[in-house]
């Protein structure tokens, strides 16, 4: 059982029709878009406000991670199959995997082991088309704007050197990341520097995760700032009236999708952008889709809880007036050992002094998570290599904090391994859980903002602005654009700008290099360090180990 | 009835389920892989060759058009409708349109006025992702050429200013037809010269279009051949193990797309290669299920009959041993006026005079089909401006070379205007109809195929070979290729290499400027002039008349 790979596990399960699915959650046959017999869009009509504000949110996120990821959606589709087994009526609510990635080191995201949501083929490849329709919406975009400097009879004076916007493709193409464009003479457009970004790091993938309804989604959409024309005034999409086409190429994408458990229970899973320069959690409309469906939803948002469950709780569950009642912080021995110390060779042999050093920066995520007014549960998510003494530290260590930490074991045994995390949940939802409270207004100053995020959060002593950054904010303040959200592009390694700072750094000074600005998510973007925007591949990509049968079988997928 | 849009006849239409269309061709709901309710793949289970040898495969192709074409996609789905009317059992195959042109100037290809294939939107926007997969297919080769360039380990010494393989991109984008990438560092990939395609100008797209199955189709993208190395050895697909991973992007894109007519009849409609340097029809496999599972199919092969037909007798039939037994020649009154010497501003100005001298040109395209041993059907594609002295003439003249010519108003009045041109077709099959025989060998030298087509069907005195081209022949036959079939590059304007010789231009030399390989779709492509492989966006995009509501419905779509 445990030498099966995840393709294997996930391929012998017989799957039940997407229609069964739906009748668990009360969707009747004639409200699924289907595609094929295993997935379906769900249209926006079923989400229903009331429903929403009586049923439960469960935001998973973790410690700060290793680079291998600690499993999160692993354990939020676990937790939800334990959800069921301990009798809640629960779905899971997920992002949708980038096509790159599979191509190259990380893999998919579509779980592991005994806890993966299915048919995992197609959910970690074209899926049903969302991320190639951003992709169109975003280069359309892109076509729209270099075709506009071309143009003799129809334009906007538009500066070329001064265009932020960037095309994207879901692929890991590193030699896409610098280019000039344009070249060729004058029939073939003006020169330009330009690059590509892959396709979950495009504002149009934070936009369709912030939008509510087409409507709403046009109106982001015709807000995306471009740069500037020649005497220096702001350029939006709306100029080039390019609002309506890119929401146009956008209408399915905006319906949520469909598919099952392993353990045949309900998964939704929709949008994917980036947890580094984006927001990093799925659509809005999916989590209130789930809210609409389910009495229990359990979701994810990406890397450690100071980027992913900050920008949940402070961007999307402000702006969406969601109240997420439990937050459950995956952790793993392994990391605790490595934010103790332990180097990457030895990341799996037990220490339990390297876990007690550790543990710190588990303690600071502990107390983060409390200052949205929301009680943590913590999930050890069970690795063979984890000692007996180290877990037992670990949950005697959150007792002492007042915390309930459960071993998960998901990976292992589905739903069975994961009854009481389950249990622990169910403990705060219904008994613990009040009303949780963001960090900070959007309507506060920037560098307010910023600043309570870089201290409160993360424990820096003090936040720098390098030059660039105050000049951003001039412009930010000029364009009238400060009552946007703060997300933060850092490092998922360190609470600090400097991964190399394990544990549970103090005294640091973070670095506001610059601030972009994503005018249609409503986001204000400060980077505090060099931001990967477009991954490569290895030199050994994971493509050249895969085959595909005359019958369509898959192996070598992950 | 007149004033209304493509798009407003069509949302007009109430559609029929798609599980009751498929049972019209005997397909049970199981077989059916729904894409809402009114797309479904078919799995290739159901393609039979008996069936296959036993039903009646009829082309459409045209005379040499104008830039605004001239109704190829209407007349076949009005034939196809005019078919079922008369009792006869008919579906209609065709290509999937491209994105690009959706927001350039030529808009959508789903058929015209009450001639359409039905949801247009759809079929015109992403449908069921093909062109998605191809274009990841396509890229994730490039990726995976630009990281052998740069990778130290992996490395096939491939000299980065030979590799001929480009990205694509389903968009008009023309600043994107030259460019330089792999800058900005070692990091950032290797420098080199590079470009955009349109996706429907893919190999790979060509290639789908060829394959019969999973195991063909990867033996075709491992065979794509990419440039060289160093040491000027050939550098194929399968050298950097792509082929897997390429067919498992394209796993659901090699299954066919099943739609409705606007009467509710069968339509396939699958893949969408190019027709200037490309074979310009659908898939042989969409071929191959229509004729599984109807009486009649009815297909079309992209500008006229010199580039679309054929290359579908030539590559297609001759490949696939298709025995197409009726051609269908579309012809308009407007185009005889352009043959005939009509300036664009009067090409709706009756002038029986200019039809009479345009002739010559619809006469040449009847004497070629004749060559395949088919006998042709002219259908007169009905515009309001038609006189009926213009009209009545063309009717004489075909019956004067044995050829019946019938008014077409599909676009007008759906099948209804259609029984008489399908009453000729079926005439043909029924009664005409013998073994086609194509005009080459592909087993002939490569120089003798060339001719054949330039002297046989353009009617070229000479074919003359630029020195380039004379190299790329010595390379063919160095890298074992002169046994592929011969996919012409040419203007569509004329028989002949100067698009301004209308007509049935006499005593010309063609000139062959090189010849591309594309070994995957085992196809020589010798390129007779500049030919357009990523169109421009016009000064004013057809995107900023396009709009779309908060319920999803569009307009300005066309």
């Amino acid at each position: 059982m445990a030498h099966l790979s995840d393709i294997e596990i996930a391929q012998a399960k017989k799957l039940e029709h997407i229609i069964e699915i739906a009748k668990k959650i009360n969707i009747v046959e004639d409200d699924l878009e289907m595609y094929g017999k295993y997935k379906a869009k769900l249209p926006l009509s079923l989400i229903d406000d009331e429903k929403i504000a009586k049923n439960n949110l469960v935001l998973v996120t973790a410690l700060t991670p290793t680079p291998a990821g600690e499993g999160k959606t692993t354990v939020s589709i676990g937790l939800t199959e334990g959800l069921n087994k301990i009798g809640k009526q629960a779905t899971v609510v997920l992002r949708e995997p980038s096509l790159g990635p599979v191509f190259g080191i990380k893999g998919g995201a579509a779980g592991g082991g005994y806890s993966q949501v299915v048919p995992m083929e197609d959910i970690n490849l074209h899926f049903t088309g969302d991320f190639n329709a951003v992709e169109k919406a975003n280069n359309l975009l892109s076509a729209l704007i270099d075709n506009n400097i071309q143009s003799k009879s129809n334009n906007l004076n538009i500066d070329p050197r001064t265009v932020l916007w960037k095309r994207v493709i879901d692929m890991n193409d590193r030699a896409l990341r610098d280019i000039t464009i344009g070249l060729g003479g004058t029939a073939n457009g003006v020169p330009r520097q330009d690059g590509f970004n892959i396709t979950p790091a495009s504002e149009v993938m934070a936009i369709l995760c912030m939008a509510s309804d087409i409507e709403n989604l046009k109106k982001r959409l015709g807000d995306i700032f471009i740069g500037f024309t020649y005497k220096n005034e702001p350029v939006f999409a709306r100029d080039l009236k390019a609002e309506n086409a890119m929401a146009i190429l956008l209408k399915d994408a905006i319906k949520p999708n469909l598919v099952q458990t392993l353990e045949e229970n309900p998964a939704i899973i929709h949008g994917g952008p980036f947890a580094n320069i984006a927001q990093g959690t799925n659509t809005i409309i999916a989590t209130k889709m789930g809210l609409s469906l389910s009495n229990y939803v359990v979701t994810e948002a990406g890397f450690g809880a100071d980027l992913g469950a900050e920008k949940f709780l402070n961007i999307k569950s402000q702006f969406a007036k969601l109240n997420p009642k439990c937050v459950v912080l995956v952790a793993t021995i392994r990391a605790l050992r490595h934010h103790g110390g332990a180097k990457k060779e030895v990341y799996n042999t037990p220490d339990l002094e390297k876990v007690t050093e550790g543990f710190s920066n588990l303690e600071k995520h502990i107390e983060n998570i409390r200052k949205y007014n929301i009680e943590p549960v913590v999930a050890i998510n069970s690795f063979v290599s984890d000692s007996k003494e180290e877990v037992n530290f670990v949950i005697e260590k959150c007792a002492s904090l007042g915390v309930q930490a459960v071993l998960s074991e998901g990976w292992a045994k589905g739903g069975e391994g994961t009854k009481k995390l389950a249990e622990a949940v169910v403990d705060i939802v219904e008994n613990k859980a009040t009303q949780y409270k963001p960090l900070y207004d959007w309507n506060s100053p920037v560098k307010e903002k910023i600043e309570k995020i870089a201290k409160e959060i993360y424990g820096a002593e003090n936040v720098a602005y390098d030059n660039k950054a105050l000049l951003n904010l001039r412009r930010i303040e000029r364009l009238g654009f400060g009552n946007f959200a703060i997300c933060m592009a850092k490092t998922q390694k360190s609470f600090s700008d400097d991964e190399r700072l394990i544990g549970r750094p103090k005294g640091f000074t973070v670095t506001v290099r610059e601030i972009e600005i994503a005018a249609g998510a409503q986001f204000l973007i400060p980077i505090l360090g060099k931001m990967m925007r477009m991954p490569g591949l290895p030199a050994i990509p994971a493509s050249e180990n895969m085959t595909i049968d005359n019958d369509g079988v898959i192996s070598g997928l992950s």
